[in-house]
């Protein structure tokens, strides 16, 4: 069986006509933009109205203009799902942070460890923020946020990205909960394909 | 400085005059309806537009008729609240288990731990799968459901589950975040007061 | 089957006529002044003669006049029990905890996460102490003693504090590893009820 | 600074004249018996009156006649003192399983890790057991009392199993707290020398 | 400063002139083979003589003709550096992975977490073993190379592979104590370059 | 079945005809020298050529004139497989620690807990960087080497101590995985016997 053939989802995937208009046209969209659907907006959309609302508040926190750049939420996204482990958040997300970037090999060690990916101080402050938010929250108070402030963040970008780094925690789950896979696109978008070797040590 | 008098927030809170219709709305119809504003309504309601959104989303998922009952939507929210430690969520969802459930004996022993609480089958096997996924994500695998199915969780059901704990694996880190304090009326929401001992052993 | 029915031990439990004199008067006294006999006393009294030794040194320990105020040894009992996640003693030392503040609201939060409580520095140092020497008891040197000094604490309630987090580390155990179920006299203990709200958002 | 010259405790020790008549009692009766006085008997007397009942719970448990024989709760001690890390209590109770068990070779591998050193089931058993309460108590159910009763052990040998773990997770604490240095005695105590090799691999 | 610019150690670099001819050689060897020379070879041969009789150990157990294919061998480097979380070992190991199996998507994903890439069975049960024997050492016994033997594996195979996770346990510490950088021509290595989306969902 | 009889390891062992000259002449030499042959050279001889390659890094890294003195290597070994509670390193590394140091005492301390062992503050920065490398690798960064240099070592001293926390993190996963048991002989070795006592507290 090779990976074209594998499920998406370990839950049924709707029908094309048993879906709102809405969830039809997304679908439409991501087509013409991407060329693919992403597996995401399938297989969530079994229960039709929470996809739409989770995809609204998604979309709105994650990818339209914010408080922070899309790299800076991109780069949240990566580590909040590089430390949960999900296969399907961090392959689509990675992408976007190469996408947002131009830099495949930060974006590469992210996807391992921040800490070792020789990150600028604000934006390894923001890693450092996300990593102690999603493994020990019982840890956390609100003296964690002032090293957020001292590298410049207002308090509207501190609320969001608070709120992303919450956002990634629950994807993370919901994507993993239904093992979902990732379009296999995401595996080579945006990468750098200048250097080509295909001997190794 | 008593309860009443400490912030309820770590961030700025926004003016009545500053926030959209619809989050004024909001707040004056929880005023009505339960005599206060649930703190969250005015804390992040800083970032507004994204509030909106998130609380569509929320109240679709966790509060309105679904494919779960509402009493365990709110045990998946205790569980999940109760071993992250979040102050906010555990004390205010403790509340609304024990007006949906009207067993605070049960909501008490939840909120401590699920595996002491005497749960019925089919509740133990939500709270036992709520755990796993709050706790260690990367574990988790399509497996994993087969137990939800065996207590007669369908398919839209599972889905709704898996949304919502997701959902306070993202809410608990925010409020966390955010150092969001309960308004009092929760602790003592739907709470039987038939015994009345005031002496201890 | 009602909570009332419920086993409150994993193991037999003694009759009256099977026990010293010594556990009998207790039971009897226990009756007299609370109006219930708690569970400990019947469920641990299987092993009669150890029960007592250990009520001895309990008695003394936790209830009686010592070093630190009955305050804060019942809050040393509500941050281990919580952490340990032992239903009996987080149930009925949060009583008991309410009883020598009056304060319900703290005594919930602490429950939950004490971080999170706002608590005085003195306090919220004894509550940071007895988290690490629970959980981490391997990387605890004396050097962790000096915030303790730092906020007032001299050496003898010091080391009534380290005793006390050793016994409730040893009594959520014991309580844990026999299943015990608290008294249902306890979840209402001492809660004020002023407010007296039944609807909710 | 030889060993002997290190500071026992991190707190106070309590002067021969300031401890009442039991506890002065106590030290001739372990200096006539043993050679030595336990540290523990010198540093915990600090606070005197507390320091009594604990012994007095303590000895009846854990040394006298009890359900269990002595190797039992000795091996229980050493599995917990060894996962709490506690020098202390690892040192001085891995003398007396050597004492009670004539092996010093199991004992070694015991105070290491209990499944590695080749138990009868009986004892493998009771140490699985303690290694789990001790290390997740809030996982432990009634049901983990099953693997206890299959080997033969009743209820009464089951409480004070319990209770024996429960102690050495308060000991290792109290002792850890107090940066307890073992007496140089433990180390040597009933050890085979015949094998007296001094070169090495 | 451009990634190039990084200092590939935090340790000081061997000059060419100061290093053992055998160092020399090998350094020639790399690059004339892979065009580049690993910054293994060089952080490691600070220390020569000890750098060399690593590499012959190294070499031989994971890179020469062996009881278990290369592929296998560097599932199981994926698996331990993925959960180790060292950029070096995992950039330069996905690399060996998608040059011997020819499939970058299972490589990404293994890198990720190996549960949710849909591996073969014996594939995956190498993999459970390394995670086990990676994260939890102390919990491993000779009954966990049952399902070893199950999916077929030779005795001389399991004590490779056990070598090889070992071996990987050591190098990710190593590597991550250096700060050690991967080599940029690692990242891009074999992967499939059909799909080419710029744009993104 | 006395420990005599129980298998070293739980793979098959070679016979003396199937391994290669070098290990037949490792063997003997060790009969010679220390009157037994260490387990580790029989039970890893069954893939013979990888195991000699193991044995010239190994001895060359921790046993041969080094960088750091053979005592602190040990430590180092020591520390390592304590936390990791591998019983054959444990075993005979804390036998090799009494070789080299002279002190029983200490060596026996380290091997419970570092912290508890009044170390000098260059043994104890050793220890302490060793415990967390072994720990959670994934949190090092080059700052971590500070400590190291504040007292005293050089950079070859660190790239030596660096390899021997790897080497025993790799080490204590091959014994345990092979349940490696150790030859009696380590557990008397270099031990002080002065002090004689058969009775116990």
């Amino acid at each position: 069986m090779s990976a074209a053939d594998r499920p998406i989802s370990a839950l049924p995937l709707p029908d094309r006509e048993d879906v709102p208009d809405g969830v039809r046209r997304l679908w439409d969209k991501s087509l013409e933009a991407f060329g693919f659907i992403p597996n995401v907006f399938v297989a969530q959309a079994y229960n039709a109205e929470q996809f739409q609302a989770w995809w609204n508040y998604f979309n709105l926190l994650v990818n339209k203009e914010g408080h922070l750049t899309n790299a800076e939420r991109e780069l949240l996204a990566v580590v909040v799902s590089g430390i949960n482990q999900c296969v399907y958040c961090a392959v689509s997300h990675q992408a976007a942070l190469r996408f947002y970037t131009g830099d495949p090999i930060t974006a590469d060690q992210v996807g391992v460890n921040w800490r070792q990916a020789d990150l600028p101080e604000r934006e390894a402050t923001l890693a450092a923020y996300a990593e102690k938010l999603t493994l020990t929250p019982a840890q956390v108070t609100a003296e964690d946020l002032e090293p957020l402030r001292a590298v410049g963040l207002d308090d509207h970008q501190i609320l969001e990205a608070v709120q992303v780094i919450g956002m990634f925690n629950m994807t993370n789950r919901v994507s993993t909960a239904l093992a979902m896979v990732p379009n296999v696109e995401y595996h080579s978008q945006d990468r750098f394909t200048d250097v080509d070797l295909t001997s190794r040590p």
